[in-house]
């Protein structure tokens, strides 16, 4: 069998069912391996940005990666800045990128660039495949570099001659990373920080799910510390029944506010809580001066074993305090703007459902309402690159064929990978999009305040989409994408009812 | 004033006069900047391989640089394909990506990336500014970096703080590089090639307009030399009363066959041809055996120059031999295809249009229709990284608003920019798009059989982009592009002609 067959073999062997791809010439031998390896389901995008956070969405629903295939330098170029999104949000990917022949870089062709060097900045592990004989076994080390935990980027590079010669077999499968043991000293000194005064836990990574939120819980019931998570925790369970966690605010002058009274901060997974950008004047570091930080766990290693641990050595009840009530409004109420949208689409919001989060300044409504709706899992925008919402929501939807996934997202950041909407029609993904158009990069406007920059008619004209107005409708039915336009709540609350009951794509345009 | 004030003048009194933009909140400096500067024309991407592609078709058209603005390394990720493509164009490009402030990198923000690190690939210059007291100087040495002949792509990181400090004074304009002179020797030594045998001129860069072309016909006049230039030649004057050129094929074995009998190759601007892509047991190579390489001008040199030089060395005639004829149909005739949608085409286009070609294996029966059209620019796809057309088109509409552009363009490549339409219509570009719509990756398919790819049915599903068709009406009219589709040559022709009398933007999608 040929090299890229025992490759794709060798990914399915270990467990990597699905390959988000925008493939080219030099991959078409790694395509035609399709047919005959099964067991992996080819997804295409009509755009690099899209496989990329599809990929990404599949790996936080589905706990593993699947694969990408890239065409080459720019192929992946496009699609970084998801990748760069699925490495903050430690996410597991396997990133396959084709390259010219070995023989063929000589003459630098016109499509050649450095693979390697644009791999680097957003990748945790790269490897240029050299022979035919090998590419199985780099596929395995790919696999595995991609599992180290809690998750990362791992990109191999194949060049066609590599995937197109003889090889002899498939590469066995290597062993899942652990995550590393977290010691008795640091779970000690957690207990003993989370006694010393107004402390507060701050969560990131797999411990905001499952039993590392119960463990959280308990450890709140006996210490009556506050639960906290980052403004962008790539994956949260939330709603009725869960334990409750604070998100922490986007601003930076919120976020110092929201920690004032922190005298004690205990990380599980996470860093240090920053200003997202820096502003003239304001601090970049958001923790109160003489707040303590400690580190029950990195964010390699094991926060739900280390929780368990901790809430253990605290004595903690078995069940923790504070869970969310189930509670939503009994009709469409309010006005109309994100808070009236935020209470229809809790109303509606199926239980299990999977709630991928790019609204941007449409997103405090929602995911205030969202804290009581039936309990679900939400996905954020976790390395601040607009325009993943919309392939992290497709990415979900083929990891978890039976859930409902919603996406809200901004009208500005959806235009950025818009070619995703064709993904889910072509694939029939169950997924209802809200699309906030309120035609403006309405952050930015927020954020030329807050940097201090004095603005005239160009420049505010330059965080304008109003003219001409983008029109969802439209665009969604140009990807074959059932679309409706609504602006009022009461046509809103229709129009979600009725996509969230149906089975496929839907897209609702709410012009605020 | 403030840093990204003096910038912005400096690049303005460099003669930088448009700047395309994508920004976010690191920028917001730089874009309150365009108030204060007149002289600067800001233009609004929705996504940045728009912007880049835009910059790349500015230059290309007005010979100098526009300025990108782009959000930190995400957003210089998505705009790299179009670098690219700029980087293999030649194209002078100032890219200006926006980062953190200098204290703000130490705490690995969640934006945080190795933007050097992006930028080195497709930059040939590449500068992260310390002070807010060198910003200007820098600007200014970004514009002369430019602009070393042919064109380079020179990016300057500007952290937000470098940006919004104080500083003195813009800085003065640096000498614009000369190309490099070409020496006499190199002039005798092609002479005696082209004396020597079969000989061919290959020609690329600025040697295909004006005085070099000119200067080409007389030696071709002269010495009976054939006169090629690659499939991709950034930028081409065709059409009637022109000096012919032969562009080179795109597949290697029709680019061997076309090279066989060529004894002497002089190179002017360009490299030796050689296959886009390897393939198994199909040279990379494409000059035959045998035959003698000369270099005339490297692609830094002054070819223009040294083609004057040589024909007045050969003491050849005042003008070249073989210009086109002006040759086009009566009316729209001819079958449903390219070769029928490239007469109607032919037929229309006004005197001085600039094409833009991405029609990909659509091509083919525009450009023969063409080249005995009212003269004209062609704009091509230099790097291969397909979803530049769109771009290119509206950036070469912003250098030459009196011009008609002509968007060609394969609809499997112009999803990957798309966003462009918008753009168009907000600033009334005066370019007609036509879609060729064949729903398909149709030049995968053909480079599958040659690749020797043996595809099932799961392989040729991801060729294909019928499922659901993508329907390019709604997609402009999504973005505010007035468009109409047709599947017919009679309703094609009266499309195409009423796009062209009118101005600003229109689209017509060619169901193939």
């Amino acid at each position: 069998m040929i090299a890229a067959q025992t490759l794709l073999q060798t990914l399915v062997d270990a467990g990597v069912e699905v390959c988000f791809a925008n493939p080219g010439t030099s991959e078409m031998h790694l395509v035609a391996a399709v047919d005959r390896v099964p067991g992996m389901r080819p997804v295409l995008g009509l755009f690099e940005g899209a496989v990329t956070g599809m990929s990404d969405g599949y790996a936080r629903m589905a706990g593993k990666p699947a694969a990408n295939l890239l065409h080459l330098g720019p192929g992946l170029a496009n699609g970084l800045a998801n990748l760069h999104n699925a490495r903050r949000a430690g996410s597991p990917v396997v990133n396959i990128v084709g390259d010219h022949a070995t023989y063929h870089h000589q003459y630098d062709a016109p499509l050649a660039s450095d693979i390697v060097g644009l791999a680097r900045p957003m990748s945790a592990w790269v490897h240029s495949s050299r022979s035919a004989g090998q590419l199985a076994a780099d596929g395995a080390r790919a696999v595995q570099a991609a599992q180290q935990h809690p998750g990362q980027v791992a990109t191999l590079i194949v060049p066609a001659d590599v995937a197109w010669l003889e090889a002899d077999h498939p590469a066995p499968p290597l062993p899942v990373p652990e995550p590393a043991p977290v010691g008795d000293d640091a779970v000690t000194a957690a207990a003993t920080a989370l006694r010393s005064g107004h402390a507060a836990l701050l969560l990131r990574g797999s411990v905001l799910q499952g039993e590392g939120l119960v463990a959280a819980g308990r450890i709140a019931a006996a210490t009556g510390c506050r639960l906290l998570c980052d403004t962008f925790a790539p994956r949260l369970e939330r709603g009725a029944g869960r334990v409750v966690v604070e998100r922490l605010p986007y601003f930076a002058e919120q976020l110092v506010d929201t920690l004032a009274a922190v005298e004690q901060l205990v990380l599980v997974g996470a860093t240090p809580p920053v200003a997202f950008f820096a502003y003239p004047g304001k601090p970049s570091w958001c923790s109160p001066d003489g707040c303590r930080i400690t580190h029950l766990a990195h964010p390699h290693e094991d926060g739900t074993g280390a929780l368990r641990a901790l809430a253990d050595l605290l004595g903690a009840p078995a069940t923790g305090s504070t869970v969310a009530d189930h509670r939503v409004a009994d009709g469409a109420s309010g006005r109309w703007d994100q808070f009236g949208i935020g209470q229809s689409i809790a109303r509606h919001l199926p239980e299990g459902a999977i709630v991928a989060d790019e609204a941007a300044t449409s997103s405090l409504g929602p995911a205030l309402a969202l804290s009581t709706a039936a309990p679900h899992d939400v996905l954020s925008l976790t390395g601040g690159s607009i325009g993943q919402g919309l392939p992290v929501a497709a990415g979900a939807a083929v990891a978890c064929p039976d859930r409902k996934v919603v996406c809200l997202h901004g009208d500005g950041g959806a235009m950025y990978t818009l070619q995703t909407l064709w993904t889910m029609a072509r694939e029939q993904l169950d997924v209802t999009t809200v699309i906030f158009a309120n035609r403006s990069y309405a952050i930015l406007n927020i954020e030329l305040m807050r940097v201090g920059a004095e603005a005239g008619a160009g420049a505010l004209s330059m965080l304008d989409l109003g003219n001409p107005a983008l029109d969802w409708v439209s665009l969604a039915h140009g990807m074959g994408v059932e679309a409706v336009r609504v602006d009022s709540l009461d046509a809103f609350d229709d129009a979600f009812a009725a996509a969230i009951v149906c089975r496929g794509p839907r897209l609702v345009e709410a012009v605020l």
